[in-house]
């Protein structure tokens, strides 16, 4: 039975701590060979930078074999249905396959159509559990414990799967979360919310910044970016000297999400994050796969 | 000097049951050293998940270095000719370079104009003896020998490339084939033919559905896909409780070439075609490039 | 402190023999594990079949691992800056980033975001020092030094980024250059230029022939490439039996820049170049990373 991660929640908090102890050996970034003889299958529905070569990156530093699938130029556009397309690959014989795609669902709903592991790379706004995992472990590593932390998340949050799975983890390790952002970005919810960036600011031990997924706004209820800008940029002198993080799932839009002096502050843990994010990776593929076969 | 596989028919029979020989060992999966240090180059001028990521994962599986050209975005756009990019590419030292392409005669053209081994992975309506391979090694699985064995092949034959490459090799290693379809897909033959797909099933053992070729139409001649699947798609309901193989080169098109209940049926090799490729199409590059260098 | 190579200025005389003498040894293209464990991020935000995989195979055939970016798809799309997009990339822990941008000046202003090494691929109107160093290269391979060698070079040179990088070396290794082309094409300079080729030709021991850069001309105040060709196309015919060697940086615009009696002489370096590129890019990575880490 392959081990998949499409969800936040598929993972106990034992898991998650085995994960970040592997983790942290791989932050000297050396090549490996954990995952020597190991073949994973990158297929993504949705373009990416950051994820897929964070992924095929964290894959071949262990030793795995990696092929990318561009699925602009894939078999959909002749008929054939996702879930065969998985299948096939499947059939392929690859360790995991990682799945991005722009609709919820669509990787727990592979995992049922394959032997091999499922990774969920983000699928529509409901879940982007690596990410999650990394903003955790980043945290974590300032931190030592979330117990007790208080975490603002400020943005479009209701087109946002990585706020999903940001939420899960961080409320699971014992964090206090305030949702931020201007009601239209809300999302229904028994969290606190806030329309005050201020507030959000008093309140948190860290930020987490949102990109505006515009791509996913179907009636554009907001009037513009630079309205938006306007009261939820995270700035340098909002924050003052406070000992607070500031982070961003990236891309980020500069000025925007946040100042270009937030930027090169050193509680900007933005590039962090990325540099965490392909240990983070490594370790759940270790996770994954280190003992299947 | 280096073998090419532009046409089935540049392997004898000696050595098709050598690489049969090659690809049962290598229905394991497991990564091996055969090609270490060389390397394989995979220009594909048309389209192609299945057949590209077949490839390049059999490479992979046996330690080959692979580099795949997007050539959408090649030189040939800024005024070179086909036959330089080959004469380029052979020039950086590949061990082979494996091409797709929609013009019948292009693989075997460029065999002459380079070093290197080439692999035909499809050209326009004419050849793609990969796949007539591995559909061979497939049937030769279930039954230990073609002697004597009939195969019905259905769909847009005319222009199909599987189709040819199947035809050659069933009929070598002592199958009798029937060519089935409307008239307009039926190529000019001395095979027998049939625009009856019940009298096509009564006399298989097999039956390969092909996808209908939509994009090489310069007339549309027939009507709809609904049309055709009217006519020639494969149910479990016609074929009853027959002890019959059904396969299909992929993407399928569902409930136009097969239909849902015969793609869950035992008797359905496609996901066994599928992985089989792998097998035989490494079992191919050991055979061209095994003892080279 | 990583190495750059974002100009052929940034290496000294004594560096680019050591690379040659690497790259001698190189051109039996045998996989080799010189940069075993590295890590090497292609992004090239032009196009481009032959450099992309070029340096692709050179890093591979040295046993590094090599992430390639398709940039058509990337963050630049979603508000992200070209910096911060390096900046991101190198947080990932590349040992070297290859970049291709169609402005000068990207690479060097790259250099100063990222720890890594940055190489330039070509940036704009302005270098592509890997292309210069295998031309230059190919011309010591063939007469040993460049003291006293007389080279025509031929073409768009204002908008050449080969031929910046040409021009630097040659001169700085002794050679003679002379500019050729139609007035529009000239550049600004203080290198002798004429408009004659068959006085070009009088003068050289080698011509290097350039593709023009049409993407690049903002006013088209050439008529047409039949009309340059008529004039400044390369000639078996006009060449006739001197001893001179043919050169071109690809791909080459046959009949345009180059007739293909010449490309088919053996004096007609051209494939000798690609070949020799492999090598040179080769030994250009084991010098900028051979000893970092």
């Amino acid at each position: 039975m392959s081990k998949h991660l499409t969800h936040t929640a598929d993972l106990s908090k034992e898991e998650i701590l085995q994960i970040f102890s592997y983790a942290k050996n791989f932050l000297d970034f050396k090549k490996r060979d954990d995952l020597n003889g190991k073949l994973i299958i990158n297929i993504f529905f949705e373009n990416s930078t950051r994820t897929r070569s964070s992924f095929e990156i964290a894959a071949k530093r262990l030793g795995a074999d990696v092929v990318n699938l561009d699925v602009a130029r894939s078999s959909t556009s002749k008929g054939e249905t996702l879930f065969d397309t998985a299948a096939n690959l499947d059939a392929m014989g690859p360790d995991a396959i990682i799945v991005r795609h722009n609709r919820a669902g669509v990787p727990k709903i592979l995992s049922k159509y394959v032997k091999c592991s499922i990774i969920n790379a983000g699928d529509g706004a409901h879940q982007h559990p690596t990410q999650g995992l990394l903003d955790l472990f980043t945290l974590m590593q300032k931190w030592g414990s979330l117990e007790g932390k208080k975490i603002a998340i400020i943005g479009d949050i209701r087109n946002s799967r990585v706020a999903n799975s940001d939420i899960e983890l961080f409320t699971r390790f014992g964090a206090k979360v305030l949702l931020v952002g201007p009601p239209q970005f809300l999302p229904q919810t028994h969290f606190p919310t806030t329309n005050s960036l201020k507030e959000a600011i008093d309140f948190a031990d860290a930020v987490i910044s949102l990109r505006t997924q515009t791509e996913r706004h179907k009636n554009p209820t907001f009037s513009s970016l630079q309205d938006y800008a306007q009261n939820f940029k995270v700035t340098k002198k909002l924050i003052g000297n406070k000992d607070i993080f500031v982070m961003h799932p990236g891309p980020v839009h500069r000025n925007i999400d946040l100042d270009d002096e937030i930027m090169d502050d050193e509680r900007c843990l933005v590039l962090e994050q990325v540099k965490n994010g392909v240990a983070v990776r490594m370790a759940i593929l270790k996770h994954l796969l280190g003992d299947s076969k």
